[in-house]
């Protein structure tokens, strides 16, 4: 940028650099989905291209932003999380949030056509950011197991509220009256014996949503020797239990109390 | 969201609240848009198209986001002015940011085609964005004139620099060496000496950049009377002096120091 | 402060920088002198040494630290107005909060046996401290305006519940039962008829607070020629009319939206 | 607070909750001290009645504040550790760095005559305070290591100095001169050599600072029972090594990643 007699109006801009050794968790969310969504005829409850779309999307951001260590998404909304050590841009947040959102909605409309060749886009999608800090593994290992919590919750709940509107024939309003304030047992009864649905078969995707990380890879080398990669994966498992921190001790052990 | 043992993750995320009754201006930046201009083979120093695909995507902005003032952008980068009394999001930094980066960005893949019809774009592109407080009407003044000073410099400069490449067969080392420590003078002899061109007659797009602003147009109405309307429009005018704020006075004045 | 392995910690260190162009109003406020008043014997409603000695402590500040161009007190609290365009501190807000705390709280001892030469001081007493930023003179004039009011309405009141417990004969209790929902008018009404008190005879300094600033003298030099000076002076007049401000345009007319 | 039109400019104030979970360090410092110890003729290189006094103050604020789990102490600087779970203040950065800092400064005086019987202060001291958030266990105890090298180094610098001042008949400008560039051993040397003073036998207030803490104190009971008690107790010992910190577990331990 030049200089000029205007430049004192820099001195106004602040700064917002991140705690240091703390996760950094960008968490991005779509705006006005369910409008979205309607216009778009998406599959309810769940449209699988939908879903592989952001997934795409957020393997497009673990693609450029080599910090990025893992993401987290379910529906509308996925997360992000940064090496606790980083230092990209300074872990300035307001650059990591906007990099990251707006890599992300490039990527959506970019991306759009692969997962829906027959449906035309009918105007550019937008997703907010925030940035929230972690300063231990349990807190970050709580903040994925609540974002997973609320998947299940939301999935359960859309699965029964669907089906008793598609198949069952009940308005709206009658759907989410005969939910009201039942639990998670309640709804696999309601799924089991008026439609013949066991939750438990559903997709993982639906169920658990998507967890995107490096996984480390040995790759064996002409000389005999192994050398490790990281390779950019996917699963649908289950994140809050200790199982699959346990297979992948790489990924948050390093950052133990340190 | 849902209720869970998990939840109290979210007294993590922190508060950004920005100080009411000061100016909020959201400025986003392309990202490595040198290699994106490169990629894409832009013209140099301007590509008109280009630099029309971010004045539609800042109309798109100005369309979404009703508490949008004025725009002013050039090269890679716009600004948007929000109204000083806005409370859109609460006045939250984060939301105003990233909806705006976010809007702006995917609206960039989404129009794409409109403007180059014939030109496969190869990859989303990346915008980051800051948001920054002006408190009142002439540091705010002062903000869009540093932005329009720089326009004016680099575009001078980036004029020079290709013609003397591209016409005059320097290589891009010998360009810049030529023009290191030279006035505009010397910028403005160049061109026209060496290759017949009068800086003054260049497009007023490329140097002065495009305001884009809710214009009061007068609407009369069938019983005579006559209705105020807003209207998105675009100029390549001067905002450096006070013509512009003087024939538009509906913009800042109800603003002034209260 | 010397180097060492352990010097990365000061990383952790986070700007403060308050915005630039705007009033910095710090605001201390005794910490619980609800019991500080009790143990000190304070008399009910207004101990008028306790007041002076706030003002002293007031006086002391703004002669230590000059950009600050003037204070409001009342009660156990006191503001102190920064100049718009202070830079002391480079504007950090922990530094010019923590520095006018802690000279109000020290002098505060200080000065203890000016105002109270037969009291003794039981233990330290604490007060607290907050930054505010106002970016225009009519938001900082407001903000003033708000602590008057609330000096007079607190003022009111504990003149009214004090003359009935202690004059009255009634219980603590009682008094707040009696004042319940009453108007300032009632108020006044029985300050009078049942005790005899003009409020508006009271005086100012409980009525009003006390506003210190800095006072512009002129001083007749020996050459015959005058000199201008800053003097702090107190007064316990109205500032929520313009009066005062008129009378002393030199506080805030510099300041105006620039 | 009353109600009135000019309330709405509390919607100025801003939140400064700190980050949760992460272990809050207040540190104060001398305003001027160096004018303030001259004026006050403060021994050189320590005063120990000065330091003791310091120490009170420190002792004052944990007696005070029940969430101050430790503090350390050197010079004219004090650093107060809240438990990393605090909820005082519900964690405002502004509320906790003033309250501290005002409870300090005011003890300072209040507490003067019992270490100065004779000396008279000559006027209030001033403290400022930051506030500095550390996540883990480690980077505390590197804080606070930063901390003690620093009161090592200044402490064998300024001995050094006053002596070759005091002693040695030195100018200021010469004894800093000599000790330019120096290391420990030299400083060391000229010590031993010239004055005859082994370093190691210096007072350990002066070349370690001061650590206070809530001891765990077991207390038998009638009945024949024990008891946990906490006690505010203080030490001049070594805390970058491991051995305080393995002495008292119960300090840190209940905090690890969590």
């Amino acid at each position: 940028m030049s200089h000029s007699k205007y430049e004192y109006v820099r001195q106004y801009e602040s700064d917002d650099k991140l705690l240091p050794n703390c996760w950094i968790v960008i968490r991005i969310d779509g705006k006005a989905f369910h409008k979205f969504s309607d216009v778009h005829q998406f599959q309810k409850p769940n449209d699988k291209p939908a879903l592989d779309l952001m997934n795409r999307c957020a393997e497009r951001v673990l693609d450029q932003f080599r910090d990025v260590l893992l993401a987290y998404g379910q529906s509308d909304e996925y997360s992000f999380v940064f090496r606790k050590d980083t230092v990209l841009y300074n872990r300035r947040a307001s650059k990591l949030m906007t990099n990251i959102v707006s890599q992300f909605g490039s990527s959506y409309v970019f991306y759009w056509k692969d997962f829906f060749p027959e449906k035309q886009l009918k105007f550019p999608p937008v997703f907010d950011a925030r940035a929230v800090l972690y300063p231990t593994n349990l807190t970050l290992r709580d903040y994925l197991s609540w974002r997973q919590v609320d998947c299940h919750i939301n999935n359960l709940y859309n699965t029964t509220f669907w089906n008793l509107v598609l198949k069952g024939g009940l308005t709206n309003q009658q759907a989410q009256e005969k939910l009201k304030g039942t639990f998670a047992a309640d709804k696999n009864e309601i799924l089991f014996s008026q439609f013949g649905i066991n939750y438990n078969n559903e997709r993982d995707q639906f169920k658990k949503g998507t967890t995107i990380y490096r996984e480390r890879v040995e790759v064996p080398m002409e000389n005999g020797q192994i050398k490790i990669r990281s390779k950019i994966t996917a699963t649908h498992c289950d994140i809050i239990g200790d199982g699959f921190w346990e297979d992948h001790t790489y990924l948050l052990d390093p950052y133990k109390d340190a």
